[in-house]
């Protein structure tokens, strides 16, 4: 949640206010029209609002925005394909949670698109949405990198099922795409815990209770992301709505399973990284203890010969052993055998 | 749950008893009288008690009570308006949990509002409960400041959606209110959050387990006070009530995934908090190692060399070593290895 | 659970045995019976069992026992009342979990009274039995003490709803009247969590692990008894039943609310508790890392220094700094440079 | 699981194949035959198989083995009561999960009967597996101690209810008998973790690590058995079947809270193990500070005064001090001004 | 999940695409056809396409493929039982998660086979997938290991249940054969554990903490595949198909009980893991006691004697005890009664 929610609290619902950062400069829309014999494209740019058409019948209609911060626009095409208040508002918000709403005719989806970026080896958010209704899609993307490019190729391919479906189907395909690249951020993600991994087996430095704790954070933000999509697909799969089609249904079933295996991978990287962490303390306990053990031989081994020096090193007038011919001899092979049986006591301790 | 609590132990359920602490000299009522058309305010003292007249059914009428404590006031109004005693005694109640209840005629939902007071870093919360039937709405606060002066505002203004609807839609104008302070409250608790994470990450010092703690605490409080809201929505949500128009429901769904939203927020804080004193104590214990490890290595290697210091400190008569030229160079030679093989040792060992 | 509970296996079921300990040393039974109009009261002894009458609908009668040990009396009352064997055997058994039993011709509630002992810190339980029909109810207390006393006043003065209803609506206010009292205990607990918090901020001293795990352990034997209460409290709204009247469901849903209340602030206690529990370890910690630099600081000065003078203790016949004139202070100088850098380097490592 | 679980990997299913260790050399038949007027009993041998009747309506029959290493003779008996193969497999595989199954004609239950060697501090476990029709049951037991012995009694006494009903109150009163033994066995755990807690207070010494997680692992053996039984108590309560008699229900519901208590019970010992835990480690901790402060205490005011000594044991032959008077007076004196004030020191920082 | 996967990310859902590693050269297609009367068997080549017939009624059709890297061979079979374009897709896709999908005429199921590999004590996994019609199975795995040869005989065999049942008996029987298997694994599993245990009790060393680590990761990398197994057999089960026969609803329950108890023994392998883990980590902090101590007794004894010998090892000209006869041995016996009393102490407190 961003420092920009708050400047919403107090207004009436329905506001449509941009709560992110600008990351465009001018909204680009870019227009699909196709059926299974023809397809149409078009590049409109937002003075053109004139081209929007109220959705027809015999073609599926997708309209692709990219770019939020233009919220008169976005309520102007809400009010050509009647989209209701609420689902604007959400639209524009990007801190909304991933959530599926069911309305009168049309269904409003919102959900994280995740990227990971390999410098910084953090995890990129965008906010997405889609708004259908039978034979139209909105979607709406924060950026300007082109998230459903390969689903607009196949569209111009033509030979697939895509062209043959409504837009219900063409909204399962750009899901499909955004869950398809959760994977890859999983698979970062795990690389980056098996590096960890290994620096902690080899050389376990302070740098990595610092790793631990940045990616611990990472996995409850993308966490964050991606647990309540298992909650849409479900709603999704139960919609009984005469904009899906029956023939979806397996589809819709089959990204539940993705989303609940990119959950459960999430959920597993936590255990292995909490695995980690206990690794890594019992690894500093366990030093530690090295440390003291040394310590505790080399000093409990020279504290008394050094007090036996001492005792000897007295100038007291009267010491009758300092006037011994081979008392300093005698000395020294006592202190051998001091050092000598001590060392054995702390080796069948297993002290070192 | 405060110590005025048990005054109320043995008292007849229905008992209308003020458990909290008087913030208010008087009692302030505030009305409001509104259709799509006309509007009137007024503000009424406690002695006009006559001015409360039982609904009508062409306005929707809302009286805004600020202060709690006197308990002959709240009977009276709830006589007018047909309200349950349970009801009443839950108003006055300011030790209440976040609850819905459905009566004949009304229903009841009492909550939290929470606000963050920025100088000690705590979350103060004042009770406020709503009771509504078809064309009337009675709130209840227990503090003079006006949590609903934008709501107020928007029906001033009269152009909104709000003026054309009943007492359904401004309950949940006035709950929307409240949870949208829930964003302003939870962005300082992130704020916090990020400020000891940057201490600990830059210089962990003693204050912040004290800090870390009393968060956690103030995290626990807050969760208590938003988590049986999620119930509160759902309860709303499923209301099959003659009270509640349908076309409110989207309304209420986007409310629950609001409240939602601030507890997975909460949560998520907690998580992060939870790392955070992992971190710090991780930290304790890597501190702590490095210090044990410099006194190993400053005691290890000078332990043998006073040892010989003192060896030769002796005062034997007959020491060989003594009085041989160059056995004190010879000596210093001797404990300058010692010295130089030890730290290699050490280093070696990664203790420094 | 006690020891005496092993005493009962292999009993057939519907024995009726008293586990407990003898708190009281004759049976009180003290006998209500009233209706709108008029109350009646005795004092009935345990050898007038003549005396237990059949249920009559012109009345609610309501015999409360105090003392559980003469289960012959009580298989003698469940017979006048046809009461199921298997509740009678919950009656005499004192460690019983809540529970709520219906069966034919009358429900069986059995739950805790708790009260605070404030010498010892420590809370009292005792065990509760309700049994009752249409017009009947019968109360089973361990002990002497009148729980029930504020009930039998509100009889009493008869002005109130409670005189107009059933025995349902008893048996809901001595329930209410039970967990009326928990308010007391856990604000109690509440206050010895905020000494043990006091007192770890202030001094933390050895005492506090042990009221921590006392406190611990007593959380953990009151969340035992109160917790099953939800069950019994959503087993009793949902009871179809002709013994209970429809207008007071209102009052059972408050009783729950109550005891989810109680049961999410002992939830909280804990919560608390394992807060203070991780800032008395990391106080811990913390306290032994500075005992620790303070040793550290100290020794590693001293310990180059103390070989220095050990050095020139020597007694080599040939050591020429020994009879240079100014080496003595020449050394003295390096000593307190020695000790100076020492310091600086242990300030700038934020060791003291 | 014991190593022995493997052999079965591969066989059809519905193999009876014993898995468990022989404890009973010759397998045990002992038969009963009763309805409310007469009982007869009978020892039978195995080879007698041939006194295996087919059930009849006017009796119920009870057989009752003891040693499951025959499963030829488990499968005859089968045959003859038509029990289904997968119930055979299940009564000869000692590794069985608690479980109840229902067949045609019949139904499956399987539970373990625990018992407390208090020597070795050992929770013993036993399977037990029932099979009932409408007027017969089976029981195999693994071992020769007679687990109903108690049953059987009162089946012969003859004036309880248990004569009257037919095999489902038979199973039920074995069941009961089961769990029954579950309270002695607790019992005895909680004297065992008494013993521990009073250990810890009194004189925590190294042998009570070893018995937390003995006692630890014992707990998680018995709630394995245990916890499983809840699900089975509830199928048995929800057994729509005409071989269970409506007046059967409230026994079996008492069951299940039993077992529930049970369950409970064992998930309180685990929460008041782990205070003992924490406590045993936080108890480590502070002795280990303790130990540290009289070393430091010790160390740092002798590590000077040491110096000091050393620094006039020098033998320069120009040091001003050594030819004063009373240098030697004056150096006790500043050694006993430090030693004194840093004992004060220490003292004030509570070190001691 | 593979470094594989992501190069699926943007293909169209249903798209064939084998992730996993080629672990066949060629695959092997294994066929069986049979019914109660007669059964045949052959070896196809993946040439040998045509031989793949359309399912007929008379006989049960079983194509058992090993290898998965030829998808167009996938397709073609797919095409030729009409298997779901997603099913194919989830076939050849190795990282599949366990999953049952109900399409028109066929049910597909996908597990993992596990197998322990006794010399790197790591467990291997092999995806396995069965999809069924009413009278035909095609099984799919990734090795060319025979998982299957087992029902394989008893097919030949001809005596049992399974020649007279339809292809759903089939998948079962194939299923219970890699459930069993898992007790195999498990069996291993605890072997290991018990080892690390023993391990722990008897000489508790630095290679412990590693094996317990990567116990938990196997532990949780199995718990991933078994884990979801659990919804699959209760779909399964719940499945109202006319592919599935009413008769083998009991197989498929203790099927279902088979794989909780598998994932229960997971958990409570967890558990054991983790209080292995605490008992380590207590076993670290006693060891470090103990070196403490010694440490603490021997050094606090003989920092006062060594100063006290270096105090009569200083030069001054007028130490007027230096002089006196006995004070050598006066000074000895101070020495000793010091060291005796200190012991006496340190014994009393208990340190060693």
């Amino acid at each position: 949640m961003s420092k920009k929610k708050r400047k919403k609290a107090g207004l009436p619902p329905g506001s449509v206010v941009f709560t992110g950062k600008r990351k465009v400069e001018k909204i680009n829309i870019h227009y699909l029209q196709y059926n299974e014999f023809e397809i149409k494209e078009a590049n409109l740019d937002n003075q053109s609002i004139s081209s929007f058409h109220a959705p027809v019948d015999q073609f599926v209609q997708w309209y692709d925005l990219r770019g939020l911060h233009d919220t008169a626009l976005i309520e102007e095409i809400g009010k050509v394909f009647n989209v209701h208040p609420l689902a604007l508002e959400d639209i524009a918000d990007t801190h909304q949670r991933p959530k599926l709403d069911e309305y009168d005719g049309g269904v409003f989806i919102s959900l994280k698109a995740l990227s990971f970026l390999s410098d910084t080896k953090e995890v990129k958010t965008e906010q997405v949405s889609l708004y259908f209704g039978k034979s139209f899609l909105l979607s709406f993307q924060e950026d300007e990198t082109d998230l459903f490019l390969k689903v607009r190729e196949r569209l111009q391919l033509g030979n697939g099922r895509i062209r043959k479906r409504q837009a219900d189907y063409l909204a399962y395909a750009l899901l499909d795409m955004v869950v398809d690249h959760y994977y890859i951020v999983l698979d970062e993600l795990e690389e980056t815990i098996e590096n960890i991994e290994a620096d902690l087996l080899i050389d376990p430095d302070e740098s990595i209770k610092g790793k631990i704790h940045q990616l611990r954070q990472e996995l409850l933000r993308v966490r964050k992301y991606i647990g309540p999509l298992r909650e849409v697909a479900s709603k999704f799969e139960n919609l009984e709505n005469d904009l899906i089609d029956e023939n979806i249904y397996p589809y819709i079933s089959d990204l539940r399973d993705h989303i609940i295996q990119s959950v459960d991978a999430l959920d597993n990287y936590r255990d292995i990284l909490n695995g980690l962490q206990d690794l890594y303390l019992s690894e500093l306990s366990f030093k530690m203890n090295n440390v003291m053990q040394v310590l505790t031989v080399i000093a409990t081994i020279f504290i008394p010969l050094t007090f036996l020096a001492g005792l000897y090193g007295m100038n007291f007038a009267y010491m009758p052993e300092l006037h011994w011919r081979y008392s300093y001899f005698v000395l020294l092979g006592i202190m051998v055998a001091i050092g000598f049986f001590m060392l054995r006591y702390f080796k069948r301790k297993n002290w070192f």
